[in-house]
């Protein structure tokens, strides 16, 4: 189990920071629709990246190290709480794969935003506790959430 | 200025996990070299646009709001620390912009990276007193050592 200052320290990151990036206004951070574009696209790679050192622990292709595996988590945390707000009106033209319906059935690609977002926080917790298995079942769960909205909202 | 309370998260946040990041492995975390190029691309162009955030407030685009820069600052830091892990061998060749002597001449490449990331940590300070010629002075510093780094070590 972590000591009770490194959960703290956790604690601050992943939900004291998480909590406030919500307040960052949503729209008119992008200079344009390819910016907005390009920043989902990068904050879906670093997080595809890092959820893939979670999965290799997860796996057993690396000893799982429960340090490691909540610095991961955290990361993912961050990005996937920054990326939504990049889906800006206009950015649905250009070099992406996001399907018109992100705009077309904005509340349905909402819920799932929700949906993924409260799975990933689930997973921090999971990552918090240090726990091999409550972590491997929290990122299963987030894994079915990422390809859940691709299957939907990601052209092939 | 920031309560002692949100300084706290701050701190937790900047120094905390970008200290314990550096504990992370750096190598062998990109399934190959196309993997981390696009890794510190995509981290690169996050930070571009969280600098530019940034920026726009020290111009007077916006206005100025010391929650929003410090928040900027976090995730600029988070992915400066990042990033430079993804210059891993084998990965001067491909879709990158990145000259040979990163990998060449890498005391002097490391001894830059040393600058920037000491740069950013001065920026994450200044963040958090939340003091607009702090933060103005040290985001300058930081913009001068990103563009050294550059004219030096990437592609026209």
């Amino acid at each position: 189990m972590p000591s009770m200052k490194h959960r703290s320290v956790l604690t601050a990151f992943g939900l004291g920071l998480v909590t406030a990036l919500t307040a960052l206004p949503a729209a008119a951070q992008y200079r344009n629709a390819e910016a907005a574009i390009k920043y989902r696209q990068s904050a879906m790679a670093l997080q595809g990246n890092h959820m893939g050192r979670l999965g290799a622990m997860i796996k057993g292709d690396v000893p799982f190290d429960a340090k490691v595996a909540a610095e991961n988590i955290e990361i993912t945390a961050v990005l996937n709480r920054l990326q939504f707000a990049a889906f800006v009106d206009g950015s649905d033209k250009g070099n992406t794969k996001a399907k018109p319906e992100i705009w077309t059935e904005k509340d349905k690609f909402n819920a799932a935003v929700a949906k993924s977002q409260e799975d990933v926080l689930k997973l921090a917790a999971a990552g918090k506790t240090g726990n091999f298995d409550q972590i491997k079942a929290a990122a299963g769960a987030v894994g079915q959430s990422c390809k859940a909205c691709h299957d939907t909202y990601k052209k092939e």
